[in-house]
Protein backbone atom coordinates (compact mmCIF):
# COMPACT_ATOMS: atom_id res chain seq x y z
CA UNK A 1 0.00 0.00 0.00
CA UNK A 2 0.70 3.49 -0.92
CA UNK A 3 2.09 6.10 1.62
CA UNK A 4 -1.61 7.75 2.65
CA UNK A 5 -1.48 11.49 1.92
CA UNK A 6 -1.25 14.28 3.98
CA UNK A 7 -2.01 17.99 4.41
CA UNK A 8 -0.70 20.06 6.67
CA UNK A 9 -2.01 23.30 7.73
CA UNK A 10 -0.65 26.42 9.88
CA UNK A 11 -3.11 28.43 11.74
CA UNK A 12 -2.93 31.86 13.53
CA UNK A 13 -4.93 31.90 16.70
CA UNK A 14 -6.10 34.89 19.42
CA UNK A 15 -7.39 33.90 22.58
CA UNK A 16 -8.37 35.38 25.85
CA UNK A 17 -6.19 33.66 28.06
CA UNK A 18 -7.72 34.16 31.51
CA UNK A 19 -9.83 31.36 31.60
CA UNK A 20 -7.23 28.55 30.09
CA UNK A 21 -4.76 26.62 32.39
CA UNK A 22 -2.06 28.00 29.90
CA UNK A 23 -1.64 26.84 26.27
CA UNK A 24 -0.36 23.50 26.83
CA UNK A 25 -2.48 20.41 27.33
CA UNK A 26 -3.02 20.05 31.17
CA UNK A 27 -4.02 17.56 33.48
CA UNK A 28 -5.82 20.58 35.85
CA UNK A 29 -7.79 22.78 34.03
CA UNK A 30 -7.89 23.39 30.57
CA UNK A 31 -5.39 24.21 27.67
CA UNK A 32 -5.89 26.42 25.02
CA UNK A 33 -4.59 23.16 23.04
CA UNK A 34 -7.24 20.97 23.79
CA UNK A 35 -9.95 23.14 23.12
CA UNK A 36 -8.60 23.85 19.53
CA UNK A 37 -7.32 20.26 18.80
CA UNK A 38 -10.97 19.08 19.97
CA UNK A 39 -12.48 21.85 17.35
CA UNK A 40 -10.45 20.55 14.48
CA UNK A 41 -10.68 17.10 15.39
CA UNK A 42 -14.27 17.53 14.73
CA UNK A 43 -14.33 19.70 12.05
CA UNK A 44 -11.77 17.09 10.08
CA UNK A 45 -13.01 14.05 11.21
CA UNK A 46 -9.53 12.87 12.38
CA UNK A 47 -7.81 12.92 15.10
CA UNK A 48 -5.51 16.29 15.20
CA UNK A 49 -2.47 17.49 17.19
CA UNK A 50 -0.94 20.74 17.19
CA UNK A 51 2.65 21.99 17.42
CA UNK A 52 2.40 25.51 18.50
CA UNK A 53 5.33 28.25 18.03
CA UNK A 54 4.99 29.10 22.12
CA UNK A 55 3.88 27.60 25.22
CA UNK A 56 1.75 30.76 26.69
CA UNK A 57 1.51 30.16 30.82
CA UNK A 58 -2.09 30.36 32.10
CA UNK A 59 -4.14 33.38 32.05
CA UNK A 60 -1.28 35.22 28.98
CA UNK A 61 -2.78 36.26 25.51
CA UNK A 62 -2.65 36.21 22.10
CA UNK A 63 -3.05 37.84 18.88
CA UNK A 64 -1.26 35.74 17.19
CA UNK A 65 0.16 32.18 18.42
CA UNK A 66 0.46 30.11 15.07
CA UNK A 67 -0.20 26.27 15.36
CA UNK A 68 0.48 24.00 13.25
CA UNK A 69 -0.81 20.28 12.35
CA UNK A 70 -1.12 17.27 9.58
CA UNK A 71 -4.18 15.40 8.63
CA UNK A 72 -5.90 13.12 5.72
CA UNK A 73 -8.40 15.64 5.40
CA UNK A 74 -8.18 18.04 2.73
CA UNK A 75 -9.77 21.30 3.43
CA UNK A 76 -9.86 24.59 2.12
CA UNK A 77 -7.13 26.16 4.73
CA UNK A 78 -8.99 29.40 3.77
CA UNK A 79 -12.10 28.50 5.08
CA UNK A 80 -10.89 27.28 8.27
CA UNK A 81 -10.98 30.23 10.51
CA UNK A 82 -14.84 30.57 9.83
CA UNK A 83 -15.51 26.95 9.66
CA UNK A 84 -13.51 26.70 13.65
CA UNK A 85 -16.07 29.67 14.41
CA UNK A 86 -18.87 27.48 15.38
CA UNK A 87 -17.01 25.18 17.60
CA UNK A 88 -14.61 27.03 19.41
CA UNK A 89 -15.69 28.83 22.21
CA UNK A 90 -15.26 32.71 21.55
CA UNK A 91 -12.72 33.06 23.57
CA UNK A 92 -10.70 31.23 20.65
CA UNK A 93 -10.66 32.73 17.36
CA UNK A 94 -8.61 31.37 14.58
CA UNK A 95 -7.31 34.53 12.36
CA UNK A 96 -5.92 32.82 9.81
CA UNK A 97 -5.56 29.50 7.92
CA UNK A 98 -2.64 28.47 5.52
CA UNK A 99 -1.79 25.43 3.46
CA UNK A 100 1.53 24.90 3.91
CA UNK A 101 4.38 22.36 3.08
CA UNK A 102 4.64 19.20 4.98
CA UNK A 103 7.87 19.63 6.74
CA UNK A 104 6.01 22.69 8.28
CA UNK A 105 6.44 23.03 11.92
CA UNK A 106 5.44 26.00 13.93
CA UNK A 107 7.61 25.84 16.51
CA UNK A 108 11.17 24.78 15.10
CA UNK A 109 10.46 27.09 12.39
CA UNK A 110 9.40 29.89 13.72
CA UNK A 111 12.50 32.84 13.54
CA UNK A 112 11.23 35.65 15.62
CA UNK A 113 8.55 35.69 18.21
CA UNK A 114 7.15 39.77 19.47
CA UNK A 115 5.21 39.69 22.77
CA UNK A 116 3.63 43.03 24.46
CA UNK A 117 3.04 43.68 27.58
CA UNK A 118 0.76 46.18 29.24
CA UNK A 119 1.00 47.83 32.36
CA UNK A 120 -2.08 50.87 33.54
CA UNK A 121 -1.07 53.20 36.10
CA UNK A 122 -4.15 53.57 37.97
CA UNK A 123 -4.71 54.61 41.95
CA UNK A 124 -7.72 52.58 41.82
CA UNK A 125 -7.98 49.29 39.80
CA UNK A 126 -9.51 49.48 36.64
CA UNK A 127 -11.99 46.04 37.06
CA UNK A 128 -12.81 45.97 33.24
CA UNK A 129 -8.55 45.75 32.71
CA UNK A 130 -8.42 42.80 35.90
CA UNK A 131 -7.28 40.16 33.11
CA UNK A 132 -5.55 42.21 30.96
CA UNK A 133 -3.06 44.77 32.05
CA UNK A 134 -0.69 44.57 34.97
CA UNK A 135 -2.23 47.92 37.41
CA UNK A 136 0.24 50.05 39.38
CA UNK A 137 -0.37 52.51 41.62
CA UNK A 138 3.16 54.52 41.69
CA UNK A 139 4.05 56.15 38.73
CA UNK A 140 7.02 54.53 36.78
CA UNK A 141 9.40 56.83 34.98
CA UNK A 142 9.69 55.21 31.55
CA UNK A 143 12.42 57.09 30.34
CA UNK A 144 14.73 55.25 33.16
CA UNK A 145 12.62 52.07 31.77
CA UNK A 146 13.44 52.10 28.38
CA UNK A 147 16.92 53.52 29.02
CA UNK A 148 17.42 49.99 30.85
CA UNK A 149 15.65 48.44 28.03
CA UNK A 150 18.35 49.44 25.42
CA UNK A 151 20.85 47.02 27.03
CA UNK A 152 18.75 43.71 25.76
CA UNK A 153 19.09 44.71 22.74
CA UNK A 154 21.98 42.22 20.93
CA UNK A 155 23.11 38.94 21.85
CA UNK A 156 23.20 37.77 25.30
CA UNK A 157 22.68 35.27 28.05
CA UNK A 158 19.78 35.51 29.25
CA UNK A 159 20.06 33.45 32.23
CA UNK A 160 19.49 36.35 34.77
CA UNK A 161 15.81 36.40 33.40
CA UNK A 162 14.65 32.85 32.81
CA UNK A 163 12.66 30.75 35.31
CA UNK A 164 14.42 26.67 36.45
CA UNK A 165 12.40 24.26 34.41
CA UNK A 166 14.25 24.26 31.15
CA UNK A 167 17.71 24.90 32.28
CA UNK A 168 19.13 22.52 29.34
CA UNK A 169 18.70 24.58 27.03
CA UNK A 170 20.90 27.64 25.59
CA UNK A 171 20.21 30.58 27.36
CA UNK A 172 21.74 33.12 24.47
CA UNK A 173 19.20 34.90 22.56
CA UNK A 174 19.12 38.06 20.00
CA UNK A 175 16.39 40.81 20.78
CA UNK A 176 16.34 42.85 18.38
CA UNK A 177 13.45 45.28 19.74
CA UNK A 178 12.91 45.97 23.78
CA UNK A 179 10.66 49.53 23.60
CA UNK A 180 8.61 51.25 25.47
CA UNK A 181 5.53 53.39 24.82
CA UNK A 182 3.25 55.38 26.71
CA UNK A 183 0.30 56.50 25.89
CA UNK A 184 -1.77 58.47 28.65
CA UNK A 185 -1.82 56.30 31.68
CA UNK A 186 -0.70 53.41 29.69
CA UNK A 187 2.35 51.78 29.18
CA UNK A 188 3.54 48.97 26.69
CA UNK A 189 6.10 47.39 26.34
CA UNK A 190 7.26 45.69 22.58
CA UNK A 191 9.87 43.20 22.96
CA UNK A 192 10.96 41.34 20.16
CA UNK A 193 13.57 38.35 19.76
CA UNK A 194 14.88 35.36 17.97
CA UNK A 195 13.28 33.44 21.32
CA UNK A 196 12.72 34.34 24.66
CA UNK A 197 13.59 31.27 27.63
CA UNK A 198 10.80 30.67 30.11
CA UNK A 199 9.09 33.39 32.10
CA UNK A 200 11.48 35.68 30.54
CA UNK A 201 9.43 38.02 29.28
CA UNK A 202 7.66 38.22 32.69
CA UNK A 203 11.36 38.78 34.89
CA UNK A 204 12.05 40.91 32.77
CA UNK A 205 9.25 43.63 32.60
CA UNK A 206 9.00 42.61 36.27
CA UNK A 207 12.24 44.36 36.49
CA UNK A 208 12.14 47.18 34.45
CA UNK A 209 9.42 47.89 36.53
CA UNK A 210 11.71 48.43 39.65
CA UNK A 211 13.85 50.27 37.30
CA UNK A 212 10.55 52.50 36.76
CA UNK A 213 9.67 52.98 40.25
CA UNK A 214 13.39 54.38 41.02
CA UNK A 215 14.39 50.94 43.18
CA UNK A 216 17.40 50.05 40.49
CA UNK A 217 18.83 51.97 37.89
CA UNK A 218 19.40 51.67 34.38
CA UNK A 219 23.36 50.32 35.09
CA UNK A 220 22.12 48.35 38.41
CA UNK A 221 19.84 46.09 35.37
CA UNK A 222 22.81 46.18 32.70
CA UNK A 223 24.95 44.51 35.47
CA UNK A 224 22.15 42.11 36.49
CA UNK A 225 22.12 40.93 33.17
CA UNK A 226 25.36 40.55 32.97
CA UNK A 227 25.56 38.37 36.26
CA UNK A 228 23.42 35.82 35.19
CA UNK A 229 22.73 35.46 38.98
CA UNK A 230 18.87 33.90 38.30
CA UNK A 231 18.60 34.82 42.27
CA UNK A 232 19.00 38.71 41.82
CA UNK A 233 15.68 39.35 40.41
CA UNK A 234 12.14 39.41 41.98
CA UNK A 235 8.96 38.85 40.76
CA UNK A 236 7.96 37.78 37.25
CA UNK A 237 5.24 40.96 36.01
CA UNK A 238 1.97 38.73 35.80
CA UNK A 239 0.74 36.53 33.81
CA UNK A 240 -2.25 38.96 32.67
CA UNK A 241 -0.63 41.50 31.08
CA UNK A 242 1.42 39.31 28.69
CA UNK A 243 0.16 38.87 24.65
CA UNK A 244 1.77 36.93 22.24
CA UNK A 245 1.55 39.14 19.00
CA UNK A 246 3.39 38.23 16.22
CA UNK A 247 5.51 35.02 14.99
CA UNK A 248 7.70 35.52 11.87
CA UNK A 249 8.84 32.22 9.60
CA UNK B 1 -36.49 58.00 72.76
CA UNK B 2 -34.83 60.69 70.29
CA UNK B 3 -34.31 60.01 66.84
CA UNK B 4 -31.21 58.13 65.89
CA UNK B 5 -28.68 59.08 64.12
CA UNK B 6 -28.08 58.52 60.50
CA UNK B 7 -24.69 58.89 57.92
CA UNK B 8 -25.14 59.21 54.33
CA UNK B 9 -22.70 58.00 52.15
CA UNK B 10 -21.43 58.37 48.38
CA UNK B 11 -19.42 55.83 46.93
CA UNK B 12 -18.39 55.95 43.01
CA UNK B 13 -18.51 53.01 41.80
CA UNK B 14 -16.67 51.11 38.77
CA UNK B 15 -17.64 47.59 37.86
CA UNK B 16 -16.63 45.03 35.17
CA UNK B 17 -20.58 44.13 34.35
CA UNK B 18 -19.73 40.73 32.30
CA UNK B 19 -21.05 38.46 35.38
CA UNK B 20 -23.34 40.12 36.60
CA UNK B 21 -27.22 40.57 35.66
CA UNK B 22 -27.08 44.56 35.38
CA UNK B 23 -27.02 46.85 38.48
CA UNK B 24 -29.92 46.23 40.12
CA UNK B 25 -31.17 42.80 42.57
CA UNK B 26 -31.99 40.32 40.43
CA UNK B 27 -34.66 37.51 40.76
CA UNK B 28 -32.28 35.19 38.55
CA UNK B 29 -28.49 35.48 38.33
CA UNK B 30 -26.28 38.20 40.45
CA UNK B 31 -26.83 42.06 40.55
CA UNK B 32 -23.86 44.58 41.43
CA UNK B 33 -26.26 45.97 43.76
CA UNK B 34 -26.61 42.91 46.23
CA UNK B 35 -22.87 42.23 46.29
CA UNK B 36 -22.41 45.84 47.41
CA UNK B 37 -24.80 45.97 49.53
CA UNK B 38 -23.54 42.51 50.99
CA UNK B 39 -19.93 43.77 51.67
CA UNK B 40 -21.45 47.04 52.85
CA UNK B 41 -23.65 45.50 55.57
CA UNK B 42 -20.49 43.14 56.34
CA UNK B 43 -18.62 46.03 56.69
CA UNK B 44 -20.72 48.46 58.87
CA UNK B 45 -23.03 45.79 60.41
CA UNK B 46 -26.69 47.24 59.12
CA UNK B 47 -28.65 46.65 57.04
CA UNK B 48 -27.77 49.08 54.06
CA UNK B 49 -29.81 49.80 50.71
CA UNK B 50 -28.68 51.66 48.53
CA UNK B 51 -29.65 54.00 45.61
CA UNK B 52 -28.33 54.25 42.62
CA UNK B 53 -27.71 56.67 39.85
CA UNK B 54 -28.26 54.44 36.76
CA UNK B 55 -29.76 51.13 36.58
CA UNK B 56 -27.03 49.67 34.00
CA UNK B 57 -28.52 46.30 31.92
CA UNK B 58 -26.64 43.16 31.98
CA UNK B 59 -23.36 42.98 30.68
CA UNK B 60 -23.04 46.72 30.76
CA UNK B 61 -19.69 48.17 32.35
CA UNK B 62 -19.40 51.21 34.88
CA UNK B 63 -16.77 53.51 35.97
CA UNK B 64 -18.12 56.25 37.38
CA UNK B 65 -21.44 54.57 38.81
CA UNK B 66 -22.28 56.59 42.27
CA UNK B 67 -24.49 55.10 44.90
CA UNK B 68 -25.78 56.30 47.89
CA UNK B 69 -27.44 54.79 51.13
CA UNK B 70 -27.81 55.84 55.26
CA UNK B 71 -26.33 53.58 57.56
CA UNK B 72 -26.49 54.04 61.79
CA UNK B 73 -23.03 53.29 61.67
CA UNK B 74 -20.32 56.30 61.16
CA UNK B 75 -17.27 55.37 59.10
CA UNK B 76 -14.64 57.29 57.86
CA UNK B 77 -16.07 57.84 54.05
CA UNK B 78 -12.77 58.22 52.63
CA UNK B 79 -11.35 54.90 53.57
CA UNK B 80 -14.68 52.93 52.40
CA UNK B 81 -12.76 51.85 49.18
CA UNK B 82 -9.68 50.17 50.72
CA UNK B 83 -12.10 48.82 53.61
CA UNK B 84 -14.16 47.23 51.12
CA UNK B 85 -11.77 45.98 49.13
CA UNK B 86 -11.15 42.60 50.79
CA UNK B 87 -14.82 41.79 50.77
CA UNK B 88 -15.97 42.56 47.05
CA UNK B 89 -14.76 40.95 44.01
CA UNK B 90 -12.19 42.20 41.92
CA UNK B 91 -14.30 42.84 39.54
CA UNK B 92 -16.48 45.76 41.49
CA UNK B 93 -13.87 48.44 42.69
CA UNK B 94 -14.90 51.07 44.54
CA UNK B 95 -13.03 54.34 43.84
CA UNK B 96 -14.19 56.73 46.16
CA UNK B 97 -15.91 57.28 49.31
CA UNK B 98 -17.49 60.83 50.35
CA UNK B 99 -19.93 61.60 53.50
CA UNK B 100 -22.97 63.65 52.39
CA UNK B 101 -26.47 65.52 53.66
CA UNK B 102 -28.56 63.20 54.80
CA UNK B 103 -30.97 64.48 52.17
CA UNK B 104 -28.60 63.15 49.14
CA UNK B 105 -30.40 60.42 46.57
CA UNK B 106 -28.02 59.41 44.02
CA UNK B 107 -30.39 59.24 41.26
CA UNK B 108 -32.80 62.03 41.76
CA UNK B 109 -29.86 64.76 42.27
CA UNK B 110 -28.26 63.83 39.52
CA UNK B 111 -27.89 66.28 37.12
CA UNK B 112 -25.72 65.29 34.17
CA UNK B 113 -24.50 61.42 33.38
CA UNK B 114 -21.92 60.90 30.80
CA UNK B 115 -21.75 57.11 28.95
CA UNK B 116 -19.37 55.77 26.81
CA UNK B 117 -19.24 53.36 23.77
CA UNK B 118 -16.56 51.37 21.96
CA UNK B 119 -16.49 50.05 18.82
CA UNK B 120 -13.35 47.57 17.48
CA UNK B 121 -13.14 47.59 14.00
CA UNK B 122 -11.72 44.39 13.01
CA UNK B 123 -12.21 41.61 10.12
CA UNK B 124 -12.17 39.23 12.83
CA UNK B 125 -12.97 39.43 16.86
CA UNK B 126 -10.56 40.18 19.35
CA UNK B 127 -10.99 37.45 21.75
CA UNK B 128 -9.66 39.53 24.61
CA UNK B 129 -12.79 42.81 23.78
CA UNK B 130 -15.67 40.00 23.27
CA UNK B 131 -16.94 41.71 26.61
CA UNK B 132 -15.58 45.44 26.39
CA UNK B 133 -16.37 46.81 22.98
CA UNK B 134 -18.96 46.13 20.00
CA UNK B 135 -16.76 44.52 17.43
CA UNK B 136 -18.04 45.47 13.66
CA UNK B 137 -16.29 43.81 10.71
CA UNK B 138 -17.35 46.29 8.54
CA UNK B 139 -15.87 50.04 7.80
CA UNK B 140 -17.90 52.89 9.29
CA UNK B 141 -18.20 56.09 7.95
CA UNK B 142 -17.43 58.21 11.26
CA UNK B 143 -18.14 61.75 9.40
CA UNK B 144 -21.40 60.80 8.71
CA UNK B 145 -21.76 59.42 12.24
CA UNK B 146 -20.87 62.49 13.75
CA UNK B 147 -23.10 64.43 11.17
CA UNK B 148 -25.88 62.30 12.32
CA UNK B 149 -24.88 62.74 16.53
CA UNK B 150 -24.91 66.38 15.97
CA UNK B 151 -28.67 66.21 15.99
CA UNK B 152 -28.55 64.91 19.65
CA UNK B 153 -27.64 67.92 20.75
CA UNK B 154 -30.12 70.21 22.67
CA UNK B 155 -33.48 69.09 23.97
CA UNK B 156 -35.66 66.81 22.20
CA UNK B 157 -38.28 64.30 22.70
CA UNK B 158 -36.38 61.11 22.44
CA UNK B 159 -39.22 58.65 22.23
CA UNK B 160 -38.07 57.06 19.18
CA UNK B 161 -34.53 56.00 20.45
CA UNK B 162 -36.71 54.38 23.99
CA UNK B 163 -37.15 50.63 24.79
CA UNK B 164 -40.76 50.42 26.31
CA UNK B 165 -40.83 49.32 30.08
CA UNK B 166 -41.12 52.97 31.29
CA UNK B 167 -43.71 54.12 29.00
CA UNK B 168 -45.45 56.78 31.46
CA UNK B 169 -41.65 58.72 32.06
CA UNK B 170 -41.55 62.13 30.05
CA UNK B 171 -39.34 61.32 27.21
CA UNK B 172 -37.55 65.02 27.30
CA UNK B 173 -33.79 64.92 27.58
CA UNK B 174 -30.93 67.59 27.32
CA UNK B 175 -27.62 66.60 25.51
CA UNK B 176 -25.25 68.60 26.02
CA UNK B 177 -22.61 66.28 24.23
CA UNK B 178 -22.62 63.74 21.30
CA UNK B 179 -18.93 62.91 20.15
CA UNK B 180 -17.10 59.93 17.90
CA UNK B 181 -13.38 59.80 18.51
CA UNK B 182 -11.59 57.58 16.18
CA UNK B 183 -8.11 56.31 17.51
CA UNK B 184 -7.03 53.69 14.25
CA UNK B 185 -9.84 50.48 15.02
CA UNK B 186 -11.31 51.98 17.95
CA UNK B 187 -14.20 54.16 17.96
CA UNK B 188 -15.61 55.95 21.08
CA UNK B 189 -19.00 57.59 21.43
CA UNK B 190 -19.08 59.56 24.21
CA UNK B 191 -22.74 61.30 25.20
CA UNK B 192 -23.53 63.60 28.12
CA UNK B 193 -26.96 64.70 29.02
CA UNK B 194 -29.24 65.41 31.71
CA UNK B 195 -30.41 61.91 31.80
CA UNK B 196 -31.10 59.13 29.43
CA UNK B 197 -34.39 56.70 28.59
CA UNK B 198 -34.50 53.12 28.85
CA UNK B 199 -32.03 51.46 26.39
CA UNK B 200 -31.51 55.07 25.27
CA UNK B 201 -27.70 55.29 24.46
CA UNK B 202 -27.67 51.74 23.08
CA UNK B 203 -30.51 52.49 20.85
CA UNK B 204 -28.82 55.94 19.59
CA UNK B 205 -25.66 53.44 18.60
CA UNK B 206 -27.59 50.36 16.85
CA UNK B 207 -28.55 53.54 14.69
CA UNK B 208 -25.97 55.49 14.32
CA UNK B 209 -23.96 52.43 13.30
CA UNK B 210 -26.59 52.35 10.46
CA UNK B 211 -25.58 55.85 9.63
CA UNK B 212 -21.70 54.48 9.27
CA UNK B 213 -22.34 51.68 7.60
CA UNK B 214 -24.57 53.91 4.30
CA UNK B 215 -27.88 52.31 5.21
CA UNK B 216 -29.34 55.20 6.38
CA UNK B 217 -28.23 58.94 5.92
CA UNK B 218 -28.02 61.40 8.55
CA UNK B 219 -30.51 63.04 7.03
CA UNK B 220 -32.83 59.93 7.96
CA UNK B 221 -31.65 59.78 11.40
CA UNK B 222 -32.58 63.12 12.19
CA UNK B 223 -36.32 62.32 10.61
CA UNK B 224 -36.58 59.31 12.98
CA UNK B 225 -35.66 61.41 15.97
CA UNK B 226 -38.44 63.96 14.58
CA UNK B 227 -40.57 61.17 14.15
CA UNK B 228 -40.88 59.31 17.91
CA UNK B 229 -41.78 56.21 16.09
CA UNK B 230 -39.60 53.76 18.33
CA UNK B 231 -40.90 51.03 15.54
CA UNK B 232 -38.76 52.59 12.79
CA UNK B 233 -35.08 51.65 14.76
CA UNK B 234 -33.90 48.44 14.55
CA UNK B 235 -31.14 46.84 17.13
CA UNK B 236 -29.64 48.27 20.12
CA UNK B 237 -25.68 47.94 20.02
CA UNK B 238 -24.73 45.33 22.54
CA UNK B 239 -24.86 45.82 25.88
CA UNK B 240 -20.98 44.79 26.52
CA UNK B 241 -19.53 48.40 24.52
CA UNK B 242 -21.57 50.37 27.11
CA UNK B 243 -19.80 52.36 30.22
CA UNK B 244 -21.51 54.25 32.61
CA UNK B 245 -18.51 57.16 32.86
CA UNK B 246 -19.66 60.05 35.05
CA UNK B 247 -22.52 61.35 37.03
CA UNK B 248 -22.76 64.66 38.25
CA UNK B 249 -24.72 66.80 40.91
Amino acid sequence: MGKQAMFSYKLTVAYDGTNYNGFQRQKNGVGVQQVLEKALSTLLQDTIDLQAAGRTDAGVHAQGQVVSFTSKTKFPAEKLPLALDHLLPTDIVVVKGESVNEAFHARYDAVQKTYQYKIKLTARPDPCLQHYAWQISSDLAVEKMQQAADYLLGTHDFSTFRNSGAANKNPVRTISQAKWRQKGKELTFTVTGDGFLYRMVRNLVGTLVKVGEGKITPQDFARLLEEKDRDAIEMPAPAQGLYLMKVKY
